[in-house]
């Protein structure tokens, strides 16, 4: 059995090297989250069905994972059910399932704890979901979200305090090469109206794949749907507007200014940026005229984050919405949530190399004995150094020197702490750097002090 | 539907206020745990069923959450096998289940990246666990453990240390009423051996409801299994030892200290309690003798924890296990494990009021506007000191002083910046303490220093 022991596809163990760099992003984040004025909240890994159902359209419906009901599952469906087929049977086995997103747990949370939250409510939520998707580079079968919401608001005050914590996590976490491209569900609705389209639908569709299948995709799928020479230019000059926000400002403003919506979004977005000015820092934003994400969803600013040397796909993502709660019974609750990835913005850290000064492991000394008085005197050792707060490690076998050292360079514990009969009696310690080798001797007394 | 809305049975939400409490415990356990030189590893939610199956017995296999196929899961069910009822079934559309405990995984995770892991090898793990049991006060459907293991060695400092470990999580939290009952499984085989019963399992088990239904219970229950008087009396005496550490081995020395089991148990007990005293610190240790917990699965030390004051059963427990992944083809790796329950342990914290003292929001300040000329003040106000580590909020929105501060005031945020049109023009905070009303003007420059 050895031999096939693995985890569930698309999942993963973490080791404590890999536990080191996560705790230390995921602090990193919490921190900023908590300058910001965020609050954590936790929801549980499973809810109920109907909590989920009809949430993510057809495709990702198919991505949860369900859980079998407990007990006799069978006795409870009824007549001719199983024969209708897989999908129609699954309410009656199963009523729970694991979450697929941290926002629509929240906005559960938030309808059914509606009475005690303050409103507007900043809440940071950091937990893992499930989607049964193909596993690939980059995309996991449970994967660590971590998000932030303000709902309870239509202040625009709230997009631009969201590309500031943006910039102060990256910044934070050494990752200055990022864009965090922005655009308005307002200035695609006037795409349409200004190329006279009624069906937007299929046009933002088109326009969301830019980013993969090019121009040349994007404009063969719009032909392919009836779309005539003039619409597609106008279209092309819309999308391949670049450069400063107040550029592409000035290029939107040219073609849609005039629409309703575009003048809409445009203005929204002139304010969110005079905004980010104000708070003072300098993210770097990109209004992003191709940007389309999850449209059925967001109504105002939309955002994504990309590290511009790494190429896995966005690190995170979010927008505006007029009505988080409506799904749930409590409609017009307006809000704007951001999502970090935290798998795929720990593979962007790691690929800029910005992982690498994390120590594997918390232990900082290894106190090395040969049994007897000297096993009594190490132990007295790592506890003087554990209540000065120092992680100190005591070889729990009688072994040889080296077999001990050994263990502390395999175990990349950066410090040796020897207790021979000499030390013991002296009330010292020898203090031996594992890394060049140089020892000294360190009075017990002096030793935490030293370290600390 | 707003009024069904609710979590699944058993499970509950977390708002920051409860959050607050739960970072708190797990930061302190966490740092103990490092100071004792273990090292954080995950596994995933999910296992394959395979690594599951077989290993808590029949009543716990009943209770593990399996989780349906993806796809068209009914498609791969052998003809015939509906038929056989819902538990055969099982294994046809569920491949994957969620973890039960951390120990199984933890097991599985040793065995499968045994090559790349230093032994001793000590880890901790804090991470939920599922059970279809069913709930009742302090018994949840979700709960989180929070699991110390060492496993490559036979040292008894292990023990010693995980009691030294106990005593310092548990000073740190503040839970100083607390008693670590200590038992041994040799020491409950030398019962068998002294009463001359050969199948000791129902011996055991009778001992192990001693907490429950008092001696009269247990011996009612052997008298049914044919007990002897002579051997229940014995019996009666080794249960009811009690006192110090050193009498309660005084007492077994005589009734059992003849028997080869019994002498064993009762040397490695002696030897654990003078490794405890060499360490220095003085845990509540108590040496049990009615204490049998888990024994198809521990062989020697075993360990519970209890709150003194607190009736919510066992906060905690483990024990040595000489072979803890022969289950999974890699025999003879012996090891110490120690779990405390996060739920109950904070339900014991609460209890004896030691979380009390938490902040139930991270803000610290709130600033608070009036639009215009002094939003953008507010702005830089809030960046200020945000970088120098104060958590800090903005009311988004325009609304009147008193909206505000009542927004404070719910949030639980301790203070408040106001900044009017005067406070804008002198770069200057009115600085408001919100629970006893007093305020005063703060230069900006001042502000975060004197936060800090």
């Amino acid at each position: 059995m050895a031999s096939q022991l693995n985890t569930p596809k698309g999942t993963r163990d973490f080791a404590p090297a890999a536990m080191a760099a996560r705790h230390y992003v995921i602090a990193t984040l919490r921190t900023q989250f908590e300058r910001f004025g965020f609050a954590p909240i936790e929801t549980p890994a499973m809810e109920t069905l109907d909590v989920l159902t009809g949430k993510y359209g057809d495709e990702g419906e198919q991505l949860i994972f369900k859980i079998l009901n407990s007990g006799d599952y069978l006795s409870k469906i009824p007549e001719g059910e199983i024969e209708k087929g897989s999908t129609s049977l699954v309410p009656h086995i199963s009523e729970k399932a694991l979450r697929y997103d941290l926002t629509v747990p929240f906005a559960r949370f938030v309808v059914q704890h509606q009475n005690e939250l303050p409103f507007p409510f900043k809440r940071y939520q950091i937990q893992p979901v499930w989607r049964a998707d193909r596993p690939q580079k980059g995309r996991f079968r449970e994967f660590t979200q971590c998000d932030v919401d303000v709902v309870g608001t239509d202040s625009l005050v709230v997009e631009a305090e969201l590309c500031q914590l943006v910039h102060a996590a990256l910044t934070d976490l050494g990752l200055t090469e990022y864009t965090l491209r922005i655009n308005h569900r307002q200035v695609l609705a006037g795409y349409a109206e200004a190329l006279g389209i009624e069906q937007s639908g299929p046009l933002f569709v088109a326009i969301d794949k830019m980013d993969k299948v090019g121009w040349n995709g994007v404009r063969d799928e719009l032909e392919g749907k009836g779309y005539r020479a003039d619409q597609l230019d106008k279209l092309m000059e819309l999308l391949h507007l670049r450069g400063t926000p107040e550029h592409v400002l000035g290029g939107l403003e040219t073609i849609i200014g005039s629409t309703e919506a575009g003048k809409k979004g445009i203005a929204e977005l002139r304010e969110v940026l005079s905004l980010v000015a104000s708070f003072g820092p300098t993210p770097n934003l990109a209004i992003d005229p191709t940007l389309a994400r999850g449209l059925t969803y967001y109504t105002g600013c939309i955002f994504e984050l990309v590290a511009n040397n790494v190429s896995i796909g966005s690190i995170g993502g979010g927008g505006r919405y007029a009505d988080l709660t409506g799904i749930f019974g409590k409609p017009d609750l307006p809000g704007v949530g951001f999502s970090f990835g935290l798998d795929r913005l720990m593979e962007a850290l790691d690929q800029e190399g910005l992982l690498k000064g994390i120590h594997p492991t918390p232990t900082r000394i290894l106190i090395v004995h040969f049994g007897g008085e000297t096993l009594s005197y190490a132990l007295k050792v790592v506890t003087e150094l554990r209540v000065q707060g120092i992680q100190a490690e005591v070889y729990p076998d009688e072994a040889k020197l080296g077999k001990q050292l050994t263990y502390a360079s395999k175990r990349a514990i950066p410090l040796a702490g020897i207790v021979g009969e000499e030390e013991a009696k002296a009330g010292t310690v020898m203090l031996k750097n594992l890394e060049n080798g140089a020892q000294t001797p360190v009075p017990l007394a002096e030793l935490a002090e030293l370290l600390n």
